[in-house]
């Protein structure tokens, strides 16, 4: 057909390079063949090598967070302003194929969070295009893709999937059930998960389908949830970020920054974890529905009771700045406490020693069609070093006590492994699949 | 309570001006009350005489869009990156009450569009706050909010609700079936809309959810839709956006600013409808969901050919340029039409006389778990001066013959007659309720 020219095209378009590829100038055709014949790491350095080539993109700024480290990038990046969370079954049976889909999704990952598409889009029309396309022209948006594993990774119905379950930590064992939990298996549990969050909904949209794309015949969709969170350009004073109830969410967070803290908290060191996980961390997932309609009915007191902390300035009850250390013994005059006994800031605090770096977001899903309220809540995420003595205890009185459960109700749960980072030449999973 | 202080704590934080709280100064405690003892007209003076005593939020910058105008604002504005769709049902039985809902809808908009919560926050706390809070601190991130109504609102069941009926532009029904179409009632129809776009999606999200709020006893929820557009931050190149095909989309749109274009397709005009829609317009809404999977695995050729444009360029097939007029006759050495004749761009031209100004969004709200697709697509949003005569004709082609009906299902629609703007002083509706 002469007049499909799309390629020539493409070096008529100057503006449009943001996407354009890498690996259509190395001649590179396919990112499994080439990895089945050499190795990720050989694509790997190969893409690094043709990146250099290439015209630097007059879209891609400063917002791309580095792929490498010691650490995957998500967990201490600061939050973006949308999440798109997707957790996959796997349906491939051998370890082969799970380290080639990990191998192949290292690629694609170091690409899109650098901006660049997962392959050529354009030399050849007579095949489906290797990036989906909807992502052309943005910038990398500060994109991060942060994988993980579940238990049933290392054992489903009992039985050892893919011989790993000797390498199954101790600590990734499905969460216990808490009471009032509504779990719905449709929110619930998955083999993997991918955390992609960006500043703009369709780059973190298009990291989740183009991993999914690639994953077919490996591993399938079990659930996804998009989320948001105030965006940083609406919010010039650069408060904590508010939930939907209109409270501060976040206050009382490890500093990302801290090393101390996040190697005490975060961080699986040395004696902790098996060591396939030493830099990495656990991440547990809560699929809250927030009674909006209800909510919105209570008194200001009432709500901020419930949370134990002022509406407007986020501070403890009774108290005036948002970071002020939280005076729990503090009784007014009737001799109850400043802040109540079943507040959710209180029972969360606990004795202050559990301690978990929350990343959350809000979700809104139009109506909920059985009740004809909002279907709207938090997608909460945090990550932590030991789910058994920080998450879990902490869990545990807020299902018992927690005033907020009368305008929340928990349909989703799962745990997941979250890999270390890893250096160029390497792929993600690589110390847990060899 | 001798704890209780947050008036205090208002004082305290300088920062956090941006959503509080115009009627708190003005001593106003209700709207609905204020409303019913002295007209809209003496409240929104009011508000706007207090504006002025206010210091100007550090938050709010250059992203605010006018709420007055001869035309609803959300509709000629430059598309922002996000969306929140309500249809609503009456439930009120009075036309009273109907005109009072929208007075009171309209001084909360008039004030969350420029960036100020609904109503005082923090003066009692005994009381649920006018405000649900999410949005304080941010800025109005580009907030429009724009109401129109369906032909429900008229006739419904045959009856004449309100006594509107002689009032019902004979435009205003519903669309008729199309082939093809599987809608479904939750997605469908609807007596009254608000379209709440914003930069922001907690902005947007705030913004439906409070009038929502505000209607309570008077309407409730129907169906809502949360969408997104790539950010523009994140759009360097100011390209046209591309939806989750990977397609521009709005390439051959309406140029919002030329006035004899919005006036001869968009505005309906002194002889075109009621004289109550004067300046007003219609707005037709699909939700179309996309087969994101089984278009993946589509060539790029077939999927170019699916919508007659070049997918890295937006150009129509066989040219070369975005915004070049297509050549529908050129055919190639076969014989063949270069823009093929089952092609959404010729198709959707058809004779070049209907035109309408479209304005959508992308949705993803995870997984369809019928099927273990993504549940993603298009929120279809367009709006015309005579739907008969621009919308109608064209989806009757589409629907028929388009290639694009292979990858794409049409699941909800509605149409509603969008009301001209206001003046101050005025409220929104007032041409047709009187």
């Amino acid at each position: 057909m002469a007049d499909y020219q799309s390629d020539k095209q493409t070096k008529r378009e100057g503006n449009a390079i943001s996407r354009r590829n890498l690996l259509k100038l190395a001649g590179v055709g396919g990112l499994g063949v080439i990895i089945g014949a050499t190795g990720a790491g050989s694509v790997l350095n190969l893409v690094e090598g043709e990146a250099k080539k290439m015209d630097a993109s007059p879209s891609l700024g400063n917002d791309i967070v580095p792929f490498y480290g010691k650490h995957q990038a998500g967990i201490a990046t600061e939050a973006q302003n949308h999440v798109y969370f997707a957790s996959l079954e796997v349906t491939a049976s051998s370890l082969d194929d799970l380290k080639s889909l990990f191998q192949e999704w290292t690629v694609a990952a170091s690409l899109m969070t650098q901006g660049q598409p997962v392959g050529e889009a354009l030399t050849n029309g007579y095949v489906p295009p290797k990036d989906t396309g909807e992502a052309e022209g943005l910038s990398a948006a500060n994109l991060t893709i942060t994988f993980g594993v579940g238990p049933s990774l290392f054992v489903k119905d009992g039985k050892d999937r893919f011989g790993l379950k000797s390498k199954q930590p101790k600590e990734l064992v499905d969460l216990p059930p808490f009471p009032l939990d509504a779990l719905k298996e449709e929110w619930t549990g998955g083999d993997i998960c991918i955390q992609a969050c960006a500043d703009d909904p369709q780059v973190a949209f298009h990291a989740a389908r183009n991993l999914l794309r690639i994953a077919r015949g490996k591993a399938i969709l079990h659930w996804a949830q998009a989320g948001f969170q105030r965006t940083k350009q609406a919010d010039a004073n650069k408060e904590t970020p508010r939930n939907l109830f209109g409270f501060k969410d976040g206050t009382a967070n490890i500093n990302v920054v801290d090393d101390k803290e996040m190697n005490k908290h975060v961080w699986v060191q040395g004696e902790d974890g098996p060591a396939w996980l030493t830099n990495g961390t656990y991440l547990i997932v809560r699929k809250i529905q927030m009674y909006i309609e209800v909510w919105d009915r209570t008194t200001l007191r009432e709500q901020e009771n419930t949370f134990g902390r002022h509406r407007a300035s986020g501070a403890p009850l009774g108290q005036e700045k948002e970071h002020e250390k939280m005076d729990l013994a503090r009784k007014n005059e009737q001799g109850d406490y400043v802040i109540p006994e079943d507040s959710h800031a209180r029972i969360a605090f606990g004795d202050g020693k559990q301690k978990i770096l929350r990343r959350p977001y809000s979700y809104a899903d139009g109506m909920d069609p059985k009740t004809g309220s909002l279907d709207a809540g938090l997608l909460f995420l945090s990550f932590q070093q030991s789910p058994s003595t920080s998450f879990i205890p902490m869990q545990e009185r807020l299902s018992r006590i927690d005033k907020l459960n009368e305008y929340t109700v928990h349909r989703g749960s799962a745990i997941f492994a979250i890999f270390p980072g890893i250096k160029k030449g390497e792929y993600i999973g690589q110390t847990l699949f060899g």
